[in-house]
């Protein structure tokens, strides 16, 4: 009786969820067919669902009566995500489908970037005087929850000239005595953020005091609105979403992968793999020095993959643990030299394991792989302990150098107030091809030559 | 008048800031001395900001009464997360400390493993029955708040099986008429989750549906719990960390950066640096097949490392936008032949582009720097373009190859059930450096010799 057939919504379940999962490769004409397929209430869910980016271009896509209709269900800070992914020249005709407050509050909104405090705020939050008593408060936050007000959960206690002087919890109203003051029952001590900061750092404060929402001041101490929890989730994604993509070498997407365009997908991945082919083309020059060598001993070139291999292995490690423990402020510019000591130590380590391994790897060919005419020459000719030496003492250079450039490359770009995840593990890599070359011809010259 | 000597609580606020910032390399005894230097209100500030494994240390080192009067201003999912992270042989004694209600509460918290949801949710909601009149519920919603639910601003309407029918808003009981059902005002459309889905999945759905709060229920319908968006937030982080320093080519971490003990740390790093170095060896072996090639022609060893760092930078970049795009959800398993058909396309056209900067790089040496005694043998010899057409041929194929295996390796290892992010930046590269050896080689032999 209640199998699925029988469920009279399942058809429409099915339909939001196709369409969910359809999306990405829809032609916008087939986003609204679709779209208009929905339930009502489906619709409602689904508009809500969407990014910023796809909710623009389906509602660009509607008559204007739905425009108006969907644009007022948004929440203030979600109309100006949408204008912001809305080209320039449509954004007018938008706008003026709100009513003057609401386009207000979007102006205001829109000052701000995307990526700050201020561009994540609800300008909408429930606000109450320090000398009103708890029973006004009350009845006046049941008044506001008529209003479109995102939370009066948490009401903000404002000065004449607007200023945060405390904050209230709806339950800590309904806790106190009726008559007592706003005043006697708010918090003072306040967690805030600043409308200019960062959504990274804004991110932070949440994760640190454990909030379910945070009201933001102008540098004057004014409260501008308030950032939920809900929002710092996004956030947090987002901002993983871009380190993670640069951190693999390419460019931030900005986008599902699988709705990113092919030419801005080529024009995101080939810029920075470019810049390392021709940086990476040092290394031809690097080896045709060392020609002549190669000539003599072609043994020699037979490590070189396996010596550059450690520097880049040692080096993205490094870097990929120092850019992830900076973006969640456990090591600050000022770590640097503890930071730097610590790699210095842990390349060392590694590298005696490294090189251990290789030594161990040239005495067990030379001895699993015998010349069968001479016993006493092996895969690795007479001198063989001096080419394990070579390969040892090279493993353990490049496994330090490696290790200290990854870790030393964030700071650097932090300092240069680039992006630390800037310093990807193929950048670390080819940055540390060259000079492992250089190590291990050294090494090669001063042991085996 | 306002500077920061005057204000009498800038000295202890320092001293909090000075504490977290100098935790780190704090043993316990000093962890202990500072905590107690600080006021109480802001011991407590700092007492709940610290991640669980610091939070049961310290507590652990406090005397008993302390214990308890920390302990049970916790809430019971922090105290079963405190649990966990205390040896075995000291979870009784802190059991022991709590009430017999809260202590049952825990214990089945406990049954969850911390990374799914009935791991991160609070067993202590607000809840209502459906035929419960509007007016009954507010009081009775009052009366909660006295005790410790987390949250009243969400009500959950059960039903004598305990299985969830409704959620109800604080805010729509205050709109509603007081004489209305409970039944007739809550929303019975729902997002839940299952009390056994894993976190990440969980942060998908907050994601998503852009939640404040999502009710847990078992297996059968009832309810269990509720996860609030800011345990989301701390999630997420945790997460992206994890896959972060996966991708870096280590183990992840569990522990901020500073905090993680050498030997542990060499343990995490070491381990994969061992794996990565065992397999490149195949490198060396895969050249000794051609150190004749290369003792006939010494110039083909130049080119190695060029080649063999275009397969570990384009097959890097491939897998960690697969690997993220997996971790958010935007390409399930399914997605595979979508994915590999455009990263097929993606290949050959980087490959193209550097390529064709490598053919130009070729000739531009070659005119650049002539042999002088003979004017039409310059850099590369005679046979310059066929050396140019070596490398732009095995640069396009090694690029093929590497985005190829980059993108189809997070696919796999899912399909093993193992993590995506597995296929690290430095498991990928090493992985198509033995292929891009035997590319660059056969290339050789087949154009240039």
């Amino acid at each position: 009786m209640t199998s699925i057939e029988d469920d009279p919504l399942q058809g429409q379940r099915v339909m939001a969820a196709d369409l969910r999962d359809a999306w990405p490769v829809l032609d916008p004409e087939a986003r609204v067919e679709g779209f208009r397929y929905l339930t009502t209430a489906d619709a409602e869910e689904f508009f809500h669902e969407l990014q910023a980016l796809d909710r623009a271009q389906l509602l660009l896509n509607l008559p204007a009566v739905e425009q108006r209709w969907w644009l007022r269900g948004l929440a203030p800070d979600d109309v100006a995500d949408l204008l912001q992914a809305t080209p320039l020249e449509e954004r007018g005709k938008l706008l003026a489908l709100l009513d003057d407050a609401t386009r207000k509050e979007i102006g205001a909104l829109l000052a701000y970037s995307e990526d700050e405090a201020g561009g994540l705020m609800n300008p909408r939050y429930a606000r109450l005087r320090a000398d009103a008593s708890v029973d006004e408060a009350i009845s006046y936050l049941r008044r506001q929850t008529r209003e479109r007000v995102e939370s009066i959960y948490y009401a903000y206690v404002l000065d004449e000239q607007q200023k945060l002087v405390g904050v209230v919890s709806f339950r800590q109203l309904m806790m106190a005595r009726g008559d007592a003051r706003v005043r006697e029952v708010m918090v003072t001590d306040l967690v805030t953020v600043q409308d200019e900061m960062d959504q990274e750092a804004v991110a932070r404060v949440f994760a640190q005091h454990n909030l379910m929402c945070v009201p933001v001041l102008d540098a004057d101490g004014r409260m501008k609105g308030i950032v939920t929890a809900d929002d710092i989730v996004d956030v947090v994604r987002e901002e993983a979403t871009e380190d993670i993509q640069k951190i693999g070498g390419s460019a931030a997407l900005d986008a599902p992968y699988l709705q990113v365009g092919f030419r801005d997908m080529i024009r995101k991945r080939g810029g920075w793999l470019v810049v390392l082919f021709v940086g990476e083309m040092l290394t031809a020059s690097a080896m045709a020095n060392y020609q002549k060598e190669i000539e003599a001993t072609a043994l020699l070139a037979l490590f070189v993959p396996l010596i550059l291999s450690v520097g880049g292995n040692s080096g993205s490690q490094a870097s990929t643990l120092v850019v992830r423990a900076i973006a969640l402020g456990e090591v600050r510019l000022r770590d640097w030299w503890r930071v730097l000591g610590r790699e210095a130590l842990m390349g060392l380590a590694l590298g005696t394991l490294l090189g251990g391994i290789g030594f161990l790897r040239v005495i067990a060919w030379q001895h699993l792989f015998h010349n069968v005419d001479d016993p006493h020459l092996g895969y690795y000719g007479e001198h063989y302990l001096l080419v394990g030496a070579t390969v040892t003492v090279s493993v353990m250079c490049v496994a330090v150098w490696g290790t200290l450039s990854g870790a030393l490359l964030p700071f650097v770009l932090k300092l240069m107030r680039l992006d630390p995840a800037t310093a990807s593990a193929p950048l670390v890599a080819t940055l540390v091809d060259v000079t492992g070359l250089v190590i291990y011809f050294t090494a090669a010259s001063l042991i085996l030559l």
